[in-house]
């Protein structure tokens, strides 16, 4: 039976077909790496070989690994880590299915070695 | 004229329909804000109600404007923020023009006063 809400979502999606904020709520999960090496192309590659591992998982809706951009140096601007990884899940439930997946556990353990440090975000859309 | 670049991408597209990685390079702009009056919801929705004025901008191609998510609580987690700002960005020159873009500008002028601290990650995609 279609709601009156759910009437209302489709003609809210109909009347903004250009809208760039996504109107669904998400959890953007965006970790920061350190190497151990920092001046290791070697580990370098490897850990981003290992994070691509992680698109697999079933909650992740997408996956963009990357390093720092050239961009103009600015105070405010942390660009001292080796690798960011950015995921999109729907939910905080995603997030959890993704935490204890075995994908994720086995690339944990294989890659662990490479990182000093790790900062972790997950903001949830307002 | 069609590349043979660009037919590979185009066949690249069509062979992997399913495939979450973002094929295409990205610049994700990652933007943490923390208020002077941690605690003030006015504030919060002042800063949320500014940050959505930016999506306006041509070269922002979607924005993510989120709040720490009620995640497990591992030492890792960096949940001391108030508002998270995500957007992507085609290229470096993308965000360059975000950067110097009138609707930007107003943006730090009207809202700068609320924050106390910033940190800004822009991860460009491998």
């Amino acid at each position: 039976m279609a709601t009156v809400a759910g009437m209302a979502a489709a003609t809210s999606l109909i009347a903004k077909p250009t809208m760039k904020t996504t109107d669904k709520k998400q959890l953007a999960h965006h970790v920061f790496f350190w190497l151990k090496n920092r001046d290791s192309k070697e580990d370098l590659a490897k850990l981003i070989a290992g994070l691509r591992t992680l698109e697999k998982i079933e909650t992740v809706r997408s996956l963009h690994i990357g390093t720092p951009a050239p961009v103009e140096k600015r105070p405010v601007v942390e660009d001292s880590y080796s690798v960011s990884e950015l995921i999109l899940f729907d939910d905080v439930e995603g997030q959890n299915t993704y935490q204890n997946h075995p994908i994720h556990l086995e690339f944990v353990k294989n890659y662990k070695e490479l990182w000093e440090k790790v900062v972790v975000y997950d903001a949830l859309s307002v």
